[in-house]
């Protein structure tokens, strides 16, 4: 049976297709044919995660279980998951689905250990830091890890929503401001831990590589290593 | 039961991934939950469909129905294929397809006889130029056809060869230069009639919009307006 990766997107649309580009980048592949099978579900209408664990609103892991299952039997072997903050229900997610899921935060946190460097800041959703989905990962590979103060938290979430939202360009500008205080506060390098962060901070993890570990391009690597395997 | 689109990609993932990114564009939407839902395969061992046409290959059709019948599994309600050449097997696929597949080459000769221009050059592979597919469409329509000469269609099959083997550059001078030819040739408008070529003229199309006739993006913008509907 032919290997077939799963992408759990739609949250949102906009990473789900940045999370392909680079599935599609990454691949060595000189013709259509060399490339990896993907199935991809962006079907996004899926409760919103920061809203769930933060306001108490309706739970996404259903509508997550049952798109993986589509995924599944569409003949996907291994599944990503194309959002940080739904990696809150991971555990969930893998008790409930044959194929294994291979852990965005897991992979980020073992790139920020192999980066060499120690002081580890964090660019996510609020919903991601208050579940302390990253802190764990990083602080129990003995690093350091830095998040924003309130304030500055609070734009990042509104460049979030505001990519969303389909504005670009006002998106990047609130964004590289954030990514500039973490680096005064003695971030050594940022994982950009929401799917949507490395579209805004493209050119500067592209100028700067050490700097930044984006979350999804390490998934999507060690994805493809995946694919590669005998 | 909610509308899914369900796109038959893979041929190549950087067309699809086009496709992918101009339902976004193209949807009005300020949040993740009213993008429209999409589910996509971007499975690209399907045989490749110029070898099938002109040098008597294996046909494609088997695992394209294969593909579309994973997707119509998952829930598609409409089924979109980011191919023109593969539309040389769209009646048979429809045959075979319980939920309607919209045509991208009969929506892209649509967008050529509402443009109001009369002189309608293409590009495309030399599969979908042997094949009719577009001539007929045009034809039927009462507008003029014009097509690339053979030592200019072979500049343009290795330009679309060249992208997809990675070399975006290269292939964007390759086709810049056929487009000119076209337009020396008398076509007022020139439908992209391969899913790669939209992404080597993007900036070409973008400036002047009523001389490119984007056959991806006329067909997301009608599957849009199918999913608006009703």
């Amino acid at each position: 049976m032919k290997k077939i990766i799963g992408i759990l997107g739609g949250m949102g649309p906009a990473a789900t297709a940045d999370m392909f580009q680079k599935f599609i980048q990454l691949t060595p592949a000189t013709k259509d044919q060399e490339h990896i099978p993907l199935l991809i579900s962006s079907i996004p209408d899926i409760p919103d995660r920061s809203t769930a664990l933060l306001k108490n609103g309706e739970s996404p892991l259903p509508a997550m279980q049952d798109y993986v299952g589509r995924l599944v039997n569409g003949g996907a072997q291994c599944i990503v998951i194309a959002c940080n903050t739904a990696h809150y229900w991971y555990k969930d997610l893998q008790a409930t689905c044959p194929v294994p899921i291979l852990s965005m935060i897991e992979t980020a946190a073992d790139a920020a250990l192999n980066s060499g460097l120690k002081n580890i800041g964090i660019l996510a959703t609020n919903a991601t830091l208050a579940t302390g989905l990253y802190k764990q990962e990083i602080e129990k590979r003995g690093l350091t890890y830095i998040e924003p103060d309130s304030s500055e938290q609070q734009q990042v979430m509104e460049s979030i929503y505001t990519l969303k939202a389909g504005d670009l360009a006002t998106a990047q500008k609130m964004m590289q401001a954030q990514k500039e205080a973490l680096f005064a506060k003695g971030a050594q390098a940022i994982i950009l831990g929401c799917t949507e962060v490395p579209i805004l901070l493209a050119q500067e993890a592209k100028a700067e590589p050490r700097r930044y570990i984006d979350a999804t391009l390490v998934l999507v690597k060690r994805a493809v290593k995946w694919y590669f395997e005998k």
